[in-house]
């Protein structure tokens, strides 16, 4: 049977912009648009050039590779000609494959919105869809309020998506913008508009989370003929989200009600990235994962397994509806088993440390690693940590040297000319070679100035250390409130292009730091002396 | 027309139980019971008396007034009688009025699970429903992995839920275990199953949200006959979750698709204290509420909204899917550089500030607000920062004090005994009333100690901030790397109910943590003259 082609069409960067507590900068949304355009999703709407700063500059090289690029903006404004709208011209003359206009579809906003006829409203939407043909290309609809819309006048609803179906635009996308449609509306509305003339082929759905069901409306969709689905990563958007793509594709790729009658423009083996997609697009706007996430989060293969005896572990098609490794992730019994070692013997294979399965060194390594995350620490996310603590607990790391001490202090007091200033200073004593050295150091904080004192001199490692560069500082407070724990992330580099992240958990955000700090040089001084051919471990 | 009535089953204690970071006390579980019963829930499941020392406590008497206070556990072993089974009669003679059977329904799970033969499983459930229904109580019966089963061999699952209704159940329950079952999947497997003879009104749906389509499974069961729905509050439970009831419960009540034809046992009043359950179990178990969660989360109503314009802000029928004044939520047009006047003035309007739409101090608020955020304050997650900027820039806010200067000091060294240890002390000098006073305080970390230093005398003003509490602190590094600022958010709360938060920016954490730390205060101090009836803002 030949399988229909179903589009996804990514509104991260612009619908997603709209929640609540996350704003793009250009250098995130060229980061994500490559991740999503290596991902392989079809449309990347990268935001409203002309509207704001941000985006116009974001518009000004298109960020994809394969996937169309988009530009997103409001229909030609009513009384001039499309030749003579400016916010128009921006759309099309951005550097963009496509643009998709938010048109209304719902007569009452017509009239209050915009203040114009509904007659007039048509003629925007025409005019906006053949100016972008015009200009070479590709054009999107986007029909705002369209459920809604269609259910209190269903002739003007169908009237306006026709119009863009006929002016030649692409795809209608129909959007529940105030997101409270159900399925069974959904299925029944798609279901008369294909009558009415547009083909399922060139309908888009574009659904929000405020019932719980964007998802499943999205999916409803799909049944009733429609072929591009809208949607986020990680189901980001305006109030309770948009449709979350990370939970479509792997439900569109993996169940055989899907798989056998579409096809995406996703490789089949790029489906095991997709955890990790998740995973870095929420270290990216440091947003805490969700854990319960369908598919990719940290719990969504767990099993608090009591009930289960140990005969239906073999046969995990009895408990699980997919294998987590399809979608990248992995299986978390949280009872000791033999599939929990297995693991992390891969893990450990994969940063060139072997040990044998029966090493009693290695179940106090498994347990030490689950205590430590139960007590905060994310060695997911702190590959440079985890290597650490395996090789101290298999074998054996060197003592460089020892920090005896450290002092930090952050003074803020008027200066001599009556301005209000702050200071940061750090002294450290280290001992090298039974040589104790004292360093002091001012930074812009106590983080930046405890890193310049620690590596300010190291002895005779001091340059091995002379490339170590602090790249990126993250902060997480866990359990939040009076108990709180802090988790901080360190990503270091040096002058080949090796990147590593150290982890560090303390009730005291300095103490977290300096663990995360240490890590990093150590694991630095390891990594030279590897290259330069001695036993790191013993 | 006369409404169907369906029941609503909660199993956060049993079911929710299974969730990874969550185990509840006998006292967690009687606070909840008591919640789930006072809001009309129709039965509480509360555990597995005899299976662990926690249940079987919870179990020594009734926990509930109005709902059906339910025991969960395994049908009757074969090979004893129902009268020699220990296991059975725990949960027969448990302090509840009725016992939900958690029943094999997939022929391969009772051949490698339970070891017996298909038909002794059967003689298992009906000799559970008839013991249980023979000592006065009423008889549920899970039939788990239920649709994975009956794919497998309908026949079979629909042996397991038939023999349970003609033993005499009140309830046979669908469960879709694993949950990985299509919606499209439920409305026939249950459609196929009432046509085989089981009535819908003793038919129940539980459904997991392993495709995030667990509500959509669920009232997919309800639109094919099903009568009655488990899930659990916030939707917790194992891997990605039980069926969210507070994602249910508003749209069963308020849609017309569903009200106008079904009544739940929840008074219409009731639903307004739907926000408050939900943050309160919240709260009581220290997890992170779900700020996008439909219909309560903190953005549920929250608009970043430029485009709309300010007529449509008169009929929120356009933009919001339902009042969430219904739900006990509230609407949230967010401050932001993306808001116009209007947004302003309506934010500003409720929090008790007027101010004249042509006030040039408005303007000068506006753009003060957009030049703090784009340097990195969020004042829409920091409503009191906000207010008192806006207080600051409209009008005067009195100086309560000053604070000279600080001095944070966080030092780690081997103490008398060999041990390292870290100590944080801040001291801090403020002025009030013309009078300099020095305080010194430790704390878990800078920030505490810097804290507890500010708060210790404030002269004539303790009393007032005698019941201030940071409650919560977040934070975020923008712009990553060396380049990095801090943002710091606080949550705040007093011996009212009320909580606030404030923010602070700056590229010393501690810097920025005092900024949060004197808006928090000088926002208590503000709050308390308010309610004493003085004149606040002139």
């Amino acid at each position: 049977m030949t399988r229909e082609r179903l589009y996804l069409f990514d509104t991260t960067l612009r619908d997603g912009q709209q929640t609540p507590g996350i704003d793009f900068s250009v250098e995130d949304k060229t980061l994500i648009a490559s991740m999503l355009d290596a991902f392989g999703l079809d449309y990347v709407e990268g935001g409203y050039p002309g509207a704001n700063p941000t985006d116009t500059a974001f518009f000004e090289k298109k960020r994809t590779k394969k996937a169309a690029f988009v530009a997103f903006g409001m229909t030609k404004r009513a009384g001039v000609s499309a030749s003579n709208d400016p916010g128009l011209a921006a759309l099309i003359h951005a550097a963009g494959d496509a643009v998709c206009f938010v048109a209304k579809s719902w007569d009452y906003h017509v009239d209050v919105a915009l203040g114009i006829s509904n007659d007039e409203n048509l003629d925007c939407i025409k005019a906006s869809v053949e100016a972008t043909i015009a200009a070479g290309k590709e054009a999107l609809v986007d029909c705002e309020h369209f459920f809604d819309g269609y259910k209190a006048n269903p002739a003007y609803a169908t009237a306006c998506a026709k119009t863009a179906y006929e002016a030649g635009a692409r795809w209608v996308v129909l959007c529940d913008t105030n997101g409270g449609t159900l399925p069974g509306e959904v299925t029944r509305i798609v279901g008369e508009l294909i009558e009415a003339g547009i083909p399922g082929r060139n309908l888009g759905i574009h659904a929000h989370n405020d019932t719980g069901q964007a998802v499943a409306n999205s999916l409803a969709a799909v049944e009733a003929g429609v072929r591009q689905i809208q949607g986020t990563l990680n189901g980001i958007g305006e109030r309770c989200g948009n449709a979350n793509l990370v939970t479509l594709i792997p439900t569109l790729m993996l169940k055989p009600h899907y798989a056998e009658r579409f096809e995406l423009g996703i490789d089949g083996d790029k489906l095991t990235d997709l955890t990790r997609l998740s995973r870095t697009f929420d270290e990216l706007l440091n947003r805490n994962p969700e854990h319960q996430a369908p598919y990719v989060g940290q719990s969504a293969f767990a099993t608090k397994a009591g009930i289960h005896a140990s005969a239906l572990l073999k046969d995990p098609k009895t408990y699980e509806h997919v294998d987590p490794e399809s979608v990248g992730n992995q299986r978390r019994v949280m009872v000791s088993d033999q599939g929990g070692k297995s693991n992390f013997l891969n893990a450990l294979k994969r940063r060139g440390i072997e040990v044998a399965k029966d090493d009693p060194k290695l179940d106090r390594l498994i347990s030490l690693v689950k205590e430590r995350e139960a007590s905060g620490y994310a060695y997911e996310a702190a590959d440079a940590s985890f290597e650490l603590l395996a090789r101290r607990t298999l074998g054996r790391v060197p003592d460089f040297f020892e920090v005896q001490s450290f002092r930090v202090m952050v003074e803020r007091r008027f200066d001599a000319l009556g301005n209000l200033k702050t200071v940061s200073e750090a002294v450290v004593r280290v001992i090298v070679d039974g040589e104790e050295i004292l360093s002091v150091a001012e930074g812009q904080g106590p983080v930046n100035a405890l890193d310049i004192a620690l590596r300010k001199d190291l002895g005779k490692f001091q340059a091995d250390i002379a490339d170590l560069e602090l790249v990126d500082y993250k902060v997480r407070i866990l359990n939040g409130g009076t108990e709180a724990i802090t988790r901080v992330l360190i990503e270091s580099s040096d002058a080949t292009t090796d990147r590593w992240w150290t982890v560090g958990v303390s009730d005291n955000i300095i103490d977290a730091s300096f663990q995360a700090l240490m890590d990093s040089v150590i694991y630095k001084l390891l990594k030279n002396r590897e290259q330069a051919g001695s036993v790191a471990a013993e």
